[in-house]
């Protein structure tokens, strides 16, 4: 009913939106009716932007971190630590890592994790791209999901990786910082007293 | 710190979602990073319909709703009753009306609200647009927000209005359909109270 009432173009910019991920039909219509009385300038360059992002953005073969079309500015500054090599599963988490600052050596994005209800399995991890890279690299750190498919991925890998000779360590679980006991769950709290630290 | 590393076209994408309304930097980050990966086709698609989209969408110069480029599909409706106006704020309301199928007049939409704070007088209403169409109108119903704004802004129509003969109606307040007392504010259920109608 109320879908046939709007002009066909915005009923396409809509759609559009509600590919975005957790943009249901209100929001995308509250996008769309805000986007139509933009200045005409921004309008253009979000389309610029949006037409011509794949172009201009590609993910480093290397890698796997997200590069402008020139050079990966991971892989091309000499001045990370080639010995420490941190896995993780998408080129977002990178960003993450990177604002803490406390990392400086190299990443290598697998692009998924182990999920055999999915039809994810070892093959599309493309170990070979991480072997290959392996040489100078000392210590590899699995900065992945604490889910059940994290889990299973990090196992596998540290088996693998412990095989050809690495040391494999993961980020550890336990309280986030400014986290009220009330309000964390069993299993990490299990964690956090499983793994508890000595007061220095 | 990390906006600096991210490439720069990933930037102005992000930049470009962050003005869409209620979208903060995290949210604008996870729209950049899933539509880096949409299928192209729909990427293509996006871009086009956001640059193409003021090109194909007006005002109606009459009542204010939206059209696409050949006719407004209210004013040039013969079947709708002529002599019933709803006044609204803004076009997207209209659709919102047009969902309940319980009004088969015309609207008018007045582009803001009288809100002196925000520099909004009886001009930004442009009210000869609304006294022009005035004649063969009997009721004129105001579905304006339930705030301050929309308050004054019915308050100074239906004097208005009122002095040229016409009758003066407004949407009705009380309780949401399905709610529960103990959620309604002091204020709207004063309202429900004072209007409190016979069971018929």
């Amino acid at each position: 009913m109320i879908w046939g009432m709007y002009p066909k173009d915005l009923l396409t910019l809509i759609a559009s939106f509600q590919k975005l991920p957790g943009v249901g039909k209100k929001t995308a219509e509250r996008f769309a009716f805000q986007v139509i009385d933009w200045p005409k300038e921004d309008l253009e360059g979000f389309a610029k932007v949006v037409g011509e992002i794949q172009e201009n953005l590609a993910h480093c073969e290397r890698c796997g971190c997200l590069m402008d079309a020139t050079a990966c500015s991971f892989c091309a500054n000499e001045r990370r630590q080639k010995s420490k090599l941190c896995i993780v599963a998408t080129a977002r988490e990178v960003y993450a890592i990177e604002e803490t600052g406390i990392f400086h050596g190299l990443y290598h994005v697998l692009g998924s994790l182990l999920s055999p209800l999915d039809g994810m399995t070892t093959e599309d991890l493309h170990l070979d791209r991480l072997y290959g890279r392996l040489e100078e690299v000392d210590e590899v750190i699995i900065a992945l999901d604490a889910t059940l498919e994290g889990d299973a991925t990090a196992l596998f890998l540290k088996e693998e990786l412990g095989r050809r000779g690495k040391e494999v360590t993961r980020l550890a679980f336990g309280l986030p910082m400014g986290s009220s006991l009330d309000y964390v769950d069993a299993s990490t709290l299990t964690h956090a007293f499983s793994y508890r630290t000595p007061i220095s």
